[in-house]
């Protein structure tokens, strides 16, 4: 059986940044509750569906909300275990596994802290293969399964759970109950047994999400071309711009981070290529082209560092490569891109392919 | 045991239109409901608590959201059972009657079909002996009671459940959520034991209601200043003002109904009372003067009629009695006009005592 042990914390916090695709928050709290986790509990037993049970209940958490707020308000630790309750509680049975609901951002490394502190394994697998802003925008959502019941806590002990009639409206109900929460929570949502979790979820999504880290590691230490093109070839990934940062803007609405960030091109400055953001990065367009579109990911590298940025962190004057990464094949199929593509986030665009998977 | 027959429902509803201070929603789908629900499950057992088991549980329950959806908008009938299954869920045993959780507009009524649908008696109290706009304005509030955990069903099938840290966040969060649910849903709210709800609940409140709706509809049948002043003698209020509806202002904000109306006086049409509105009627003033503020109660009699007109129904041209009603002396101790006076909505008023209370 694998196991996450405190030596893999850099490279999986690297990885899901790539995988946020500039949101899910800044992993630095989720490092820290990650190693004060495994310190505590040991190292994280990291499964495979098909090691568990089939009927086991797998419980899929995430913090939620705007990374702009993650960023100021540290969750108390008592969040999980009442998500877990409340979970346990309703469906009258306790939890086999812990699984991320998402793998980008703090996503991968604080379901991972979660399922120590709960004295489970972690399912090797989430529900996206990336980060999306919205908790309806899962595989598991294609696979006809519901988001409810959610249960959300925030860090003033307030809790909430909602049992909504289809995933849309749960997403509604969520964000509003997250807004009134200061635009922070742990979330406990999409219950569901091992088996459906096997047929459903990104499989390997936790190891994928530690392999990225450990190329991209390589490439921060090396600093070498042929470094990057293996981490963009690991990726099925493509440079698609290189700039310096020339505009950011970015307000907190409706319980979303949005902005936009302009950045001119490094070698032709005349060249611009923007950015639209809802949380995360969700389309790149130069001169009216777009160039990289939701759901394929859209990961900002320092250019000197190659630290992946998250959109919080965005500031003017940071030289950035942009990265296109192909998303997990299942979201190109139509349902898939109907759920996550450019016109689900009102943008009259069709999806771009923007590698392999084209 | 007295028990509430059809023979009740008109003076019932007459009755809470009048504590319904303008709000609590029309009646008249409650009347329906009520009437209904009598016809199948037989005449409802109305119980004062020293008649319950005192560890037995009292699920109080409501309609909520802005009167003027609640109009617009029929529950579907099973909104009632899914709130006190959720509530009796999570508390881990049944309920052993029902409370109106206010006594106003549709509140007095919906609760005792409620009852009759779950095969349980109704207690003769209720939270506010009155309506108001916010969850956390009862006296189970001042007696420090926890309005959550909070069950929330809509017609369409969404239910919400809330545990907050305090009942003003409570407030908050319900009101968010019906939001969400267009505005109207069905209420289980303050869980209690009858040996607490003995204690801090208003009593009598349903049978004081229904008295409260005999002696009106004498009114109306009579016409007589005798009939009129009987009324006001049990009812412990006073005419402040008889007027003719010039202006009514109205909007359904935050998940409030708030307006103002503005009466020009029978005799005199250069007086002119101002009535401000939030779900309820809050305060009264002629010529900036204070005559009427929350807590007590602002009722509105149809001239002509003798009819209780609530805030939804105001129309231009009506011809009206403003009545001062005498809120619950409890009311009135200083935390009770903190929680429910007129700087709880936002005026800067002290309370002026409209009756006997004073």
């Amino acid at each position: 059986m694998k196991h996450i042990t405190e030596d893999d914390i850099e490279d999986l916090a690297l990885g899901a940044v790539v995988l946020g695709a500039g949101g899910g928050g800044d992993p630095w709290i989720a490092k820290i509750m990650l190693r004060e986790a495994i310190r505590r509990h040991g190292p994280i037993p990291l499964v495979d569906p098909d090691e568990l049970d089939p009927e086991g209940l797998v419980l899929s958490v995430g913090m939620v909300g705007a990374p702009t707020a993650i960023i100021e308000q540290f969750p108390n630790g008592d969040e999980v275990p009442r998500v877990l309750d409340s979970m346990a509680g309703l469906l009258g049975r306790p939890g086999a596994a812990v699984m991320p609901i998402e793998v980008g951002g703090m996503n991968t490394l604080f379901p991972l802290a979660a399922a120590a502190h709960a004295g489970l394994p972690c399912v090797d697998a989430d529900a996206m293969r990336r980060a999306f802003p919205q908790i309806e925008m899962t595989l598991l959502t294609l696979a006809g399964h519901s988001v409810s019941p959610v249960a959300l806590a925030d860090v003033r002990g307030n809790d909430v759970i909602v049992q909504s009639v289809n995933n849309a409206t749960a997403e509604l109900f969520t964000r509003t109950n997250v807004m009134n929460m200061g635009m922070v929570a742990v979330l406990c949502a999409y219950p569901l047994a091992t088996a459906e979790v096997a047929s459903a979820a990104a499989l390997g999504s936790v190891s994928y999400c530690l392999e990225l880290g450990k190329r991209l590691r390589v490439v921060a230490e090396s600093g070498t071309d042929d470094a990057l093109e293996d981490f963009l070839g690991f990726a099925d990934g493509r440079e698609v711009f290189a700039g310096v940062v020339v505009d950011v803007e970015r307000r907190t609405v409706d319980g979303f981070a949005r902005g936009t960030v302009v950045l001119s091109h490094l070698d032709d400055p005349d060249r611009l290529l923007r950015i639209e953001i809802q949380n995360e990065n969700l389309i790149a367009v130069e001169d009216g082209v777009p160039i990289v579109t939701v759901p394929d990911l859209i990961t900002l590298l320092d250019t000197e560092t190659s630290t992946p940025v998250t959109t919080e962190m965005l500031a003017y004057g940071q030289r950035l490569r942009v990265i296109g990464i192909a998303v997990h094949e299942r979201w190109l199929e139509p349902d898939g891109l109907a759920l996550t593509g450019p016109r689900a986030f009102g943008y009259d665009l069709d999806h771009i392919p923007v590698g392999g998977n084209s």
